[in-house]
């Protein structure tokens, strides 16, 4: 059985790790994020799981099955955090695997297929400026070169960084994979639809990756008080209309899940006394599917076109990332569905607006993710919270699915 | 006669104080200031005028007139400049002013009122964060308090930098103004209408006094992936709504001269992947019409709080500063435009949009301004440019208008 009281032992234990002052920090690869992998490693031994790391610090928490030859029903997610940011993103997904395991252990359960609990370094892209670093190198996405260029702050790069912690960057990708039946990740929602419907937990249709552009508006710096309405060239007013254009057309594609949002605004001089002759806009663009996000950025782009023709003034359009979005496996989405309905716990299907380490998954295994609520959608801030309530009802739909999963005769279809 | 070339080398020698560095900087009662003040008194000495000071370091080169006790015919402008701007903004004004009263030495014209030229220290507000201080304080509207709570960066108030220059700010406000027949001021347009229209010269009708506004819009900072449209409470589109807000109002009211500008605007946390949950605006909004000016501004409130309202977000709205616009003499207005047409000069009735020393004349005694083009409009800027053509043909206006308003037997109606 699902033990709250140990899993609420085990966000007290982590959240002692990073707390200096406001929030949680646990930069990838710090002295914290290692302190907390420490902790983590020794839970799962705890939980009779035989733990193996990989190249990049990857770790793999195993528990044999009866026969270890077969797939492993992999689940898990990563302990870094952004700067001053919380103690739920990532280690609600690790703390509730870690639970279903020693909850297996402990019943002796017999399980066919091995099991194994994952913890992925840097997903956060807090200190390399690169998000889900982990599971990238888990999968052989990242070359040589970019373990040299990716650098923080420090300018020390990531190579540097995994020798500092006696890693091997020089043998990422060499590995093989080893087969693996599925992937499930338990993640906080990071937003608060959940909350907002009163509903308890989330199962995962899609993960909508961004797409991101630079736009910079160029008019004319002039005088405020001694330039007539009609002779201006205002590159605020302009961009002004691009962000509502962003507003505008996701709104039209809201029941696609689409998004659009425009983070970043800076108008230059920024002086009371002068027309902005320059701004620069920063627009993502999100959605899970292809067709609805595909939609709202052409008309983006000639919407722009327009605005800018209009107005007479010049435009820049960079395009920063343009990534695809990730459908996930919809059998594991109804077997999570059907096992929320049996336990009582209300849920809805529903799409992840933010990335995840399951996304790399995704691809190449059948790939399951369950949310549960945080308040008031905050994440990435001190503020920070998930009710152990859902934390445990999370947990206990989690180790119903891994115990069926883990049967020889339980198959995925699709 | 105006000679051109007389006033091309003045302004070369002006243009060699403070030129460190990009463009002209002569910070308010700054060691440049001061040399420039040092050149400009040599100026007046040579066009052989007696030049006092008041107690606030205005220098005023007096031309006695045949009866001395007669009302002062006083035309100039200030020296001092904004950091990294021009060599034409104020230093126009004064620089013709002298040329005026060296040709009319030279010339040995007999005036019956005394002539003089006024140099007002401290124009710019780069310093003390407050424009026109020096005619401010020839005027009495300089409190001893003001004195003292008007600092620099430095913390240096204006009583102590007054003091540093030998000057007597306990002074101020004592000394009784002297009877002032009139005063006119020449200055560059800052702006782009002459240019535009291709007139040589503008005869300035009012001084548009601005209302300035910080307005804060208070949404809540969401992730920009997990938070559908329609649960955003997006500061920054809220924000730009307002922008186009200030537009539209100010453009409607177009033909009374009212402008309106978002010069300055803030999103917090200003990330790609957060909806802005606050935004900071700084609203600029000027007008030669009273009326005008007060519906755009009675437009502005209310429509502020109509986006507020169905957008749900909160908004603070501070007045920063809420100005009269100033007339200036139609009877000195009729005075010019008929000397420019006398000259064969283009010329067209205009507003200041800027503020300027004159205004602070114009409830005391009949005020004319008259502006040359400066090119593309630029001012405050290295790039800020007059053509000497332009300067002179302003000056010869100014020299008209100077040899009809000292004589005895010609009074400005009104």
């Amino acid at each position: 059985m699902v033990c709250s009281k140990r899993l609420v032992e085990n966000f007290q234990s982590i959240a002692k790790i990073g707390a200096k002052g406001a929030g949680i920090t646990r930069l990838a690869f710090s002295d914290e994020d290692w302190q907390a992998r420490t902790l983590i490693i020794k839970l799962m031994e705890e939980a009779g799981l035989g733990v193996i790391a990989d190249a990049f610090g990857n770790i793999f928490g195993r528990r044999e099955g009866l026969n270890p030859e077969s797939s492993v029903v992999m689940l898990g997610s990563h302990m870094d955090s952004v700067p001053q940011g919380g103690n739920f993103d990532g280690v609600t997904g690790v703390l509730s695997a870690i639970e279903v395991l020693r909850c297996i252990h402990e019943e002796k359960i017999e399980n066919s297929h091995p099991i194994e609990v994952a913890v992925f370094m840097a997903e956060e892209s807090s200190r390399f400026g690169v998000a889900t670093l982990g599971s990238k190198a888990f999968w052989g996405k990242l070359s040589p070169a970019q373990l040299k260029s990716y650098q923080d702050k420090q300018g020390i790069s990531l190579a540097e960084a995994l020798q500092e912690r006696g890693l091997f960057p020089e043998k990422i990708g060499d590995g093989q994979q080893p087969s693996i039946k599925c992937f499930l990740e338990l993640h906080i929602e990071q937003g608060k639809v959940l909350e907002t419907k009163q509903v308890k937990l989330g199962v995962v249709e899609a993960i909508a990756a961004p797409s991101r552009f630079r736009v910079v508006m160029n008019g004319e710096a002039d005088h405020s008080g001694a330039t007539p309405m009609n002779m201006r060239l205002d590159a605020l007013a302009a961009a002004a209309e691009v962000v509502l254009l962003v507003e505008k057309l996701a709104g039209d594609e809201a029941s696609y899940g689409t998004v659009g949002t425009t983070g970043i605004i800076k108008a230059e001089p920024g002086v009371m006394n002068v027309i902005p002759g320059k701004v620069e806009l920063g627009v993502d663009i999100r959605g899970i599917c292809l067709e609805s996000k595909g939609r709202v950025i052409e008309a983006f782009r000639s919407g722009l076109n327009a605005i800018a023709m209009r107005r007479k003034v010049g435009f820049e359009l960079v395009t920063l990332t343009d990534e695809q979005p990730v459908a996930l496996s919809k059998n594991l989405a109804e077997l999570l569905s059907g096992l929320c309905q049996k336990l009582n716990y209300s849920s809805i299907v529903m799409p992840s607006g933010a990335g995840h380490d399951a996304m790399h998954f995704a691809s190449h295994v059948p790939t399951g993710m369950l949310f549960i609520p945080c308040r008031q959608g905050i994440s990435h801030n001190p503020a920070e919270y998930a009710d152990i309530k859902d934390i445990a009802a999370g947990t206990e739909v989690l180790y119903e699915a891994v115990l069926k999963l883990a049967q020889a005769d339980f198959r995925i279809a699709e």
